[in-house]
């Protein structure tokens, strides 16, 4: 850390709870104690301003929100519990100290949602955009990570919430499109996305389940990792695919390609898992499809590729 | 991570070892092993084009080295032992795949030196400046991290190393002096610095060695946020602090202030640390002064104040 920051680090660190035990923000390192049959998880992201967002459109607290609840999702894809986030923002001159309050009050409102405190990180001034790192660490009891590697064939393929919001809540926002009940509940839920933490901690908890990642490139992207990593196939049903009422009636309303969206468009941060087709995890979750031994990703019901979209 | 950076990353996975029975790059996250005894150390840092470097002046293997030392030098200064990094990278368009393999084989050269694999990370496009963020995770036996607050009176204050010359070799840089060998070395210190791993375990292995903490700001001010944590003042003897002889060299040609820069110029990631007057570590340090009851820091032998610069 540097020195000048010490005021806004002082700030931030005075608002989040650090929990008995652990050390956070204040020295060199946060120190975590270990635990016997746990596994620690590690995962990092970067939010980049004009790649990953404009600040023109969002609000502080948006993007506060939006950037502990990705990284915290790459903890609920593994079936973990987040326990710590560090957060690394280089900070341009034109944003006020209100500002940067109002992104750690979406950020802290988002990690006190899921009880996971702020345990470091890095503020620097930025002579060109806003650039967020954050990293998340979590745990899950040993061996119980739900990889990408573990689809077996005759896996059932599903999906937790719906799919498309996001794409459609973004597509809104690029277009300008005026702001009804429905166009305001899809917006946010691309800016304010809410982590199946709890959900995959309870399919990390059966055995049936067996791969498990969260969709953040589209469900047809996405799938395509799972499916290369356990050397199998998939067949998907794309009328199967769960949609909200929301989304519908404003694809409907603007005459967007419903199956596109949903399959193609990412950042809805709901779980994509396969598991044993006896398995009956306790959570709302839709089945879309079914693993097969051949390689090779089939939709059935629709006519196009929906292979999701490549952002680098 | 996102998907278009999958080719990227595959490369820079295969070109680092992953330890047996950790998972790294290819799945949600990072699954590392815990074990009862042992505490889990996390820091990161953020470097941002135009306030950490410039690119014309920093070669990208040089680059990629420093990314990861002033990380692990975090670990060094709590005397841990660093197990993994995750490194996200922003990166603008004019910069090429050429210019990306020397910073990777920059930063591998650093963390093969110290046997440390990359884990993770993410790499994204930036329509701005190049920005990195390194996350450094390492281990440390329970309860053995040297914290800042630890300082008592009657302690001695120490330094490994000599310092100064990052901060003479960014002069160098900066004012475009003629490179002859004692400016190369200068420089180097300044580009390339050896974050002291070794010397932390071996400090941190010895009950006498009470506070700890890297020199990334200057020994002025990085002291006393060492003496603000553990409630103490300091008597520091100006002309025992070590230079080397390239340093008192340069400073003699240019007509810089030894003193100052020494004890202002920050980025030498030489240790700070304190211990009781008995202790005996078995590694090449300098006594530069005293811990007292009373606060406040006290330079002797100097007529200015030096107690840093502030860089934010």
């Amino acid at each position: 850390m540097e020195v000048g920051e010490f005021e806004l680090i002082d700030r931030i660190s005075s608002s989040f709870h650090t929990p008995k035990g652990v050390l956070g923000i204040g020295d060199d390192c946060a120190v975590i104690p270990q635990r016997q049959g746990v596994d620690t998880l590690v995962s990092t992201d970067m939010l980049v301003e004009g790649s990953h967002f404009l600040l023109d459109d969002v609000s502080p607290w948006q993007l506060g929100w939006k950037s502990a609840a990705v990284n915290i999702s790459d903890i609920a894809a593994m079936g973990g519990r987040p326990t710590s986030t560090f957060l690394s923002i280089a900070i341009p001159e034109n944003l006020d100290a209100g500002w940067m309050e109002e992104f750690i009050r979406g950020y802290k409102a988002l990690s006190d949602r899921f009880n996971v405190p702020l345990l470091g990180g890095d503020t620097t001034s930025s002579p060109g955009g806003l650039c967020i790192n954050v990293t998340v660490v979590g745990e899950i009891s040993s061996g119980r990570s739900r990889l990408r590697s573990k689809a077996r064939p005759g896996d059932l393929v599903c999906v937790t919430g719906t799919l498309g919001d996001s794409a459609a809540g973004l597509q809104l926002i690029l277009r300008n499109v005026e702001r009804d009940e429905d166009s305001k509940w899809l917006i946010d839920r691309h800016y304010c996305p809410i982590p199946r933490v709890d959900e995959g901690l309870r399919l990390s908890a059966m055995e049936g389940v067996h791969a498990m990642m969260d969709i953040s490139d589209g469900v047809g992207s996405d799938l395509r990792h799972i499916l290369k990593a356990s050397s199998v196939g998939a067949k998907i049903d794309i009328e199967a695919i769960p949609h909200s009422p929301q989304f519908l009636r404003v694809c409907s309303r603007n005459g967007w390609d419903v199956a596109g969206l949903s399959v193609g468009g990412g950042e809805d941060y709901e779980l994509l898992f396969t598991m044993a087709d006896d398995c009956k995890p306790d959570i709302p979750y839709t089945v879309i499809g079914v693993i097969c031994p051949e390689p090779g990703l089939v939709w059935e019901g629709g006519d196009k590729d929906y292979s999701g979209f490549r952002h680098f």
